[in-house]
């Protein structure tokens, strides 16, 4: 049995899992503590109060559906199993970084009224199986039945690399085998996919973890499927006796099922969806080394992250369809920029990575963590965003439930599996990729390696990793230089390297005989900077944003003399960054002399004086810390005068 | 029988209507030509082509309905009553301007049509007639019936003012009194009100046509009713077996009864109910010398325009209620501002400028007027907007048909009835409001008087007013001095006026013995000037809007070297008007020095170096004729640097 992510074959890369590397003081060890310690108890606490853990009981009468949306019950609860699997994935991460035998317990107990309710088939479903058994697979377009399935197989191959047991393993494997059985290209068999991707990357991972063939044949049958005439949404809304036309959002584009995933070139529709998808083409593309689908995740990739990425790494700018519109189309007020989304962002980045070895993937999945994911989740790690603006006159608050609560265990999953995006090998080859001080254990050319990371990155530039393997051993350890670093230096036990000499695709590749005690230091150089957006980005135009290293800056009323919108920041103002040990757990913050507007009298609408500015003192935090305060006012885009 | 618009006593102006109000050469005598020629033949070809006469006939088998929204069957169709009610009534103004037996016939078909409909009992409504018989009277919340009751009277006084014809105004008094019947504080009488005002307005309007006073009293019980407790859409709710929770939009602030008018403050909810609840308390507080009326509405009157009203006229922010949200929130993208809300704020001003006869009212309808009520029709008069947004970046393109056709008839009609706005009378004065080029005849101190106007208003500031009395006879011309305007000079006969010593609410009061000849001549400086925004308004900061007169200005992609939101404004550029006769049909253009943002690399979607500019010649039209031409770039507000 593997444990690994990444393609099993070929120069691709693996990621060095989760459970072999341990995050240790700094930003990321605090933000898995607030998940284990916080997020996790207190979803269980949120998923059982809502009814969540009930609705697994399939053969109790179906009570009252509880969870009001628009003053009507909430009738939409055939995802909920897909928040009871991410809770138990990102339960299951927290076991590795401090062993929890209640916690443990409680994973247990749910795996054990899960596999309870699972048919004697296979199929499992708890809302199918008790309130609507009738229509099982016949709505593949609108329901969430694969797409349930793939969180719990997630779910599972989580469980199994944390505690290496084999309970919901055995689960959904039954399950994967039953859906193996509906649907295929065979006779007798289903022409069919989920509206809502997700199956298809949790069906890889099955793969790695159990070396079974099948799941990635099934993954491949329905990444294949997709968006191909006849339309089999089309064929089952006509089984149902329904005009294929009316349907939620209208468009095939909404679940990228518009053409088939190869002719794909625009990213389109729902934000999750389409990351969610492009995850499962990449690992395809390395599975089987298909060019044509790493053609197409390449031009998506070019498309949204020229044409349809905030500032933030947040993506998906309209509420309408929770998804993409079109090109340079980024509002911040009223930007959706889904918590969920950019955790996807993350995953489809990860699995590009470590197919192409490109470091620009690895700067977008940097900045989507640091930013507009990490923002979905208060410091507490008790409160919640779903949609992320760049900007908020207020109003726009935490919450502690959500009707549809997609993103909490998204974000949680994320960083409690955070270790798993750090290191990545391959023949020969031990890639750093992110900077989190911690250690990992990993094994390069057939002799385990151990790895010690010290860094107060992202608020220092300096790192230094020690190496120790179990004997002097040859590989190439490639260091990434983030894009956004303009001046690099890096020693090896204390002597320079030329970088420019030794730079591939963003990294530095230092091969050699590596022996005990042999360190590398890398300095990056992290001066504030102002970053403009294209000017056919409209709402950006006149403004900058300011970035520190991959930490895009935001101010908000808390920290300010006057409201977020009306601060004016001059085009020669120096940026003077200072780390403040005591804010929001510790954070560097930004400052700058800048202009302030005026207020006018109340009743004074228009005039046709201008509003008059006084100096004031600017103060800029991460944006992936805002709404930690009293504060509900924030601008990440200054105006520039 | 009176044929006056505005309260029946006390000091209180009344209108010189519509019937007695030539317009000349001029803007508004040929958007009242377009309205004529195109808007009334082409909206009659589209009610045709979308089943609305067709809906008229009751005894026929409801068909299939045809009207698709998302995509399903429409089966919002109880107001279509109202948009032919509309129709009638812009049409028999029409007739004024020019007979027309054909279209005198089309309209008394329809009526003949719409009275062979009508219940033994007086009941009209040809949608519940024919489709829901037995609902009627069940939903006063949702369904529009008394609004469609009250623009059938609208459109009844209409024709008899226009035609002198009684077949409508029979229809609609036996309506009226079967509603006064149904409805009132008597035994065995409902307490409700339409969720949707308007029929308040239009029983006054059919008071004062026919002297009735049980009109006004009805009108007098809907007001007073409206937001009292119990609530009657409760009680209503609960008698259907509803919960009176669950509404469309969760509040009674949508239909402003979620507290007794006399006690409202801030204006809230949908912009069109607001403006018709206010126009007829206005109205009522005008006829029964009401004091809390008239503070409710006065408070009203200063929170829009203070707080919530566009620097267009526009009003009603949002979409989602279509109407109001925050003060200061005042998006301009996505500005829903609806055309009939504009028209509705000049209903409004309209009847608290003759109560009050303070300029003030006169400024706010004439701004509405040019801009943000202009703006909803096309200059060929046959393609409309709904909402009104100050900026585009492209996609909001003016339709010819709406799911919802309420808008079309509803500037058409303000359009054809713009005479009645012009001109007022009251105990021994006559009031000039509008510079509108025309003939216009009327009586003061018991002795008729014709004036004429001459004038190229809104782009000149110059206007003769000629006057003949029958004889000689003492009166006071009230000669609006415009708000906006800050050097005015006047001459009677060529003799300078001392302006600041006749100045009395924003008018010249011209006291004298008029005589046969007199000319008064009235000189309005125009120059182009800056508008700012009050800094809470954060769609605004940084911003500058231009404007000449009444008319407020825009930028079109059409005109300028680079798309509207690329252009920046320096403080200190001459803004040059230029009349140009052969663009729009002829309108006032402004230009200036500016500059232009310069493109970059489509792929470069941030960058840490600012975005250069180029030197250009920016070009600014008439907001209220934007998207006439194939453009489809705008914006009001423009970057000032």
């Amino acid at each position: 049995m593997k444990a690994s992510v990444g393609p099993s074959h070929g120069t691709a890369h693996v990621a060095v899992p989760f459970s072999a590397v341990r995050l240790e003081d700094g930003l990321w060890a605090r933000r898995q503590e607030a998940v284990r310690l916080h997020t996790v108890p207190f979803l269980y606490a949120q998923y059982e109060k809502n009814g969540l853990f009930e609705a697994l009981d399939v053969d109790a009468p179906p009570g009252p559906l509880r969870i009001p949306f628009n003053g009507r019950p909430n009738t939409a609860v055939m995802y909920w199993d897909s928040d009871i699997a991410k809770w138990i994935e990102t339960a299951s991460y927290s076991l590795v970084a401090c062993p929890d035998p209640a916690l443990e317990a409680r994973i247990d107990d749910l795996i054990a009224r899960i596999a309870a309710a699972q048919r004697p088939d296979g199929y499992f479903n708890s809302y199918f199986i008790r309130r609507e058994p009738a229509k099982r697979w016949t709505n593949l377009r609108d329901w969430h039945e694969l797409y349930c399935a793939g969180h719990l197989i997630e779910a599972a191959v989580a469980h199994v690399q944390a505690t290496g047991k084999r309970t919901l393993l055995e689960v959904v494997q039954r399950q994967a085998d039953d859906i193996a059985r509906v649907f295929g290209p065979g006779p007798g068999q289903r022409r069919g996919y989920c509206g809502h991707p997700e199956i298809e990357l949790a069906l890889v991972k099955l793969h790695r973890l159990t070396g079974e063939r099948r799941y990635l044949d099934l993954a491949k049958f329905f990444i294949d499927e997709r968006g191909r005439q006849p339309h089999c949404f089309d064929q089952e809304a006509i089984a149902r006796g329904e005009d294929p036309a009316r349907q939620y959002y209208g468009t095939y584009e909404y679940s990228q099922s518009h053409v088939p995933v190869r002719e794909q070139r625009t990213v389109v529709g729902h934000a999750v969806r389409a990351m969610y998808l492009y995850s499962a083409m990449a690992d395809l593309a390395g599975e089987f080394e298909d060019a044509g689908l790493m053609a197409a995740c390449k031009a998506l990739w070019r498309d949204l992250t020229t044409r349809r990425l905030y500032v933030t790494g947040g993506l998906g700018p309209s509420a309408r369809n929770e998804g993409f519109t079109a090109g340079y189309d980024l509002p911040n007020e009223t930007a959706y920029a889904e918590t969920c989304a950019a955790v996807g962002l993350i995953f489809w980045a990860h699995r590009m990575l470590l197919v192409e070895r490109d470091a620009h993937y690895a700067d977008t999945l940097e900045l989507a963590l640091y930013n507009g994911a990490l923002s979905g989740l208060s410091l507490d790690g008790e409160r919640f965003f779903y949609d992320n603006p760049l900007a908020s006159a207020g109003g726009h608050r935490r919450w502690t439930w959500h009707r549809c609560p997609c993103c909490p265990p998204n974000i949680g999953r994320l960083i409690a599996s955070l270790g798993q995006y750090v290191y990545s090998t391959g023949p020969g080859e031990l890639a750093v990729h992110l900077y989190v001080a911690g250690r990992a254990r990993t094994a390069v050319s057939g002799v385990s390696v151990t790895l010690a990371q010290t860094t107060a990155y992202p608020w220092d530039g300096g790192v230094r990793l020690r190496i120790e393997p179990e004997r002097a051993v040859e590989f190439a350890l490639r260091v990434r230089v983030p894009g956004w670093c303009r001046a690099a230096s890096l020693t090896i036990n204390g002597a320079s390297v030329d970088l420019a000499a030794v730079m591939d695709r963003g990294y530095a590749h230092l091969s050699r005989l590596w022996q005990g005690g042999d360190e590398v230091s890398l300095t990056l150089a992290m001066p504030a900077e102002r970053i403009y957006a294209n000017p056919q980005v409209v709402a950006d135009i006149g403004q900058v944003a300011l970035k520190r290293g991959p930490v895009v800056y935001c101010i908000e009323g808390a920290d300010n003399e006057v409201a977020p919108h009306l601060v004016a920041l001059p085009r020669g103002s120096a940026i003077e960054p200072r780390h403040e040990t005591d804010l929001l757990s510790g954070v560097t913050v930004l400052s700058a002399d800048a202009l302030g507007v005026r207020a006018w009298a109340d009743d004074e609408l228009y005039a046709t004086h201008p509003p008059a500015t006084q100096p004031i003192r600017l103060r800029a935090v991460p944006y992936g810390f805002w709404s930690n305060r009293e504060s509900e006012t924030m601008r990440v885009w200054l105006r520039e005068v």
